[in-house]
């Protein structure tokens, strides 16, 4: 089946000049795959090279006068930024002209336009920031990562049904276990929020853990970690800190001395495996989940390589169908507690 | 000036058979500093050792016959065990009797029995756990890592306040920079309680330098990290988390194949540098800061260098007056208030 991403091609901090050869690259690997991108149609086409026929069927260019800047607010950019790329890439998904939207624009932009754009699904209150991240097991969905920095408890079960069908469709997990970030195990541990959410849970039809807590994450305990945006989005800048602080320690140390640079050489191998292993990268691609299509957020400093996984996300994630398997979810659980 | 540690023996993982030589350790390194042990005597007794001379007139065991378990709830321990190792090293402080307890005990029981054996100071509502965590430029001090699972603005005020002293009297950072967690660095970025906390911060005579985020903690953006006690227990645990999962994956690569192992034996000292830099042990000791009087939490798992660490925290920070510090701060704040 033929699939075409929408992307936004001025979105991110390095621009076309990045997107549109990742963007031809991830073509070149997809047969089946055509683009639409969307931003100033002079800027694009520059990016596109000579020797370009073999693709040039699969891509279309679509002009678009505006572009969202990164420190803009939501609100002013939904008013006044009809025409921009990021706008007219979501409207492409909700015409059907494309079955996903990539961009790496402005975060609470890209939230507020997509959710007027293509609406919540029934049942589903707030759209949520969701990520494949590592685990020394292999890797676990976490949401909230950002958009709901209040939440209440009904959220937080949403959130947990999102991610669970996000870890199935995508992750390929059969009946994946979802769990409550908390900090503690213990049944009396935590804030008002997390217990009430956790009794809802015990009610679902889903595959409910408990608790764990923010080891747990990186350890694979679970398949799906739930949590308000505000814990989450903490959590994971804390890790991407972590992360940074201890690279920036292996070098410092392995361009000590002489010896130790040595030493760097005879293990450089192992430490690109190492590197590649927790390379952030191959994790970017951020899915907002709860709206009526799809629609992925790439890291704003993507790069090529980066930016090529958040439209494999993309894709991937409207061929099984994750919008419409969510909203088949929720109604479920609404259902059900007709039922009760 | 003599310095006296209430050592709790018989709490944590591994119990007397380490934690009593890792104390007459420190002994040996700080030849004016007395303890007295607080458990069962003949267990105690039975780690000391045999050419115990030079140290025993600086030893004093404390029978009591009670243990606080690793898994009691702080209600219960507070009624049941008056007569525990972790009780009567906390009325040892209360009494003047020592200058600090240090207790890698049961952590709920040890706050709860904290504040009704030394009460709070006055003006502090709520106890904070406070560790110095490393960055990439020194150390950062945060809290709240897991005291208050839900607070109010004020609370965060008074951390704020709290760990600008600890900054400044153990980490001595001048004038120490004092931010929110948050997530993102913009204004109106956050949930209520970050919002209202940082307007009256910014009325507060502290170095309020603003919002960060979790990465920033182990940037080292600024001397202290506030949040509560939800939000920081998820933090540390995270990047315990991460940092474990990181070596697991070196580990996992460098024993790999044949190469890889001589790879590792090559870069074997770096590795060492790398791990020694990153170790947690060194970190360990939080504060429970707000009381009136020094107590020091040590990780239920410390081993005997680990353990080391906690009552070196505990011998700089009575010995530097952290409690009265802090109790003189928060009442020239609440004097500006009432002028105000």
């Amino acid at each position: 089946m033929k699939s075409t991403l929408a992307v936004d091609a001025m979105g991110g901090d390095l621009g076309p000049a990045t997107l549109v050869p990742a963007t031809l690259d991830f073509l070149a690997e997809h047969p089946a795959v055509n683009v639409i991108l969307t931003g100033d149609e002079a800027t694009i086409r520059a990016e596109l090279p000579d020797n370009f026929e073999s693709l040039e069927s699969r891509v279309t260019v679509r002009h678009c006068e505006q572009v969202v800047a990164m420190d803009e607010t939501p609100t002013k950019a939904m008013r006044t930024k009809k025409n921009s790329s990021m706008r007219v890439a979501l409207d492409l998904v909700k015409s059907g002209d494309a079955q996903a939207c990539v961009s790496a624009g402005n975060t609470g932009a890209l939230m507020a336009m997509a959710r007027f754009v293509l609406k919540m699904l029934p049942g589903v209150e707030r759209p949520a920031i969701v990520q494949f991240l590592p685990s020394m097991v292999g890797s676990t969905v976490m949401l909230d990562l950002g958009a709901n920095s209040e939440c209440r408890p009904e959220h937080l079960v949403q959130f947990a049904i999102m991610g669970s069908v996000l870890a199935e469709a995508v992750g390929g997990v059969e009946n994946p276990t979802v769990a409550l970030l908390n900090i503690g195990s213990e049944e009396m541990k935590g804030n008002d929020l997390v217990k009430a959410a956790a009794e809802e849970l015990r009610a679902c039809d889903i595959n409910y853990f408990g608790y764990v807590e923010g080891n747990d994450i990186y350890e694979g305990t679970v398949d799906v970690v739930v949590c308000d945006g505000f814990v989450g989005n903490v959590a994971l800048k804390t890790s991407e800190g972590i992360a940074r602080m201890i690279s920036h320690l292996m070098r410092e140390e392995f361009t000590r001395t002489a010896g130790s640079k040595l030493a760097a050489l005879a293990a450089r191998p192992v430490l690109k495996k190492i590197s590649d292993r927790i390379d952030h990268r191959r994790y970017n691609g951020a899915s907002l989940l709860g709206l009526r299509g799809t629609v992925i957020k790439s890291h704003g400093s993507a790069d090529a390589m980066a930016f090529g996984y958040a439209l494999q996300a993309g894709l991937v994630e409207s061929s099984r169908r994750v919008p419409e398997r969510i909203g088949e979810s929720v109604l479920q659980l609404l259902a059900e507690r007709v039922e009760q």
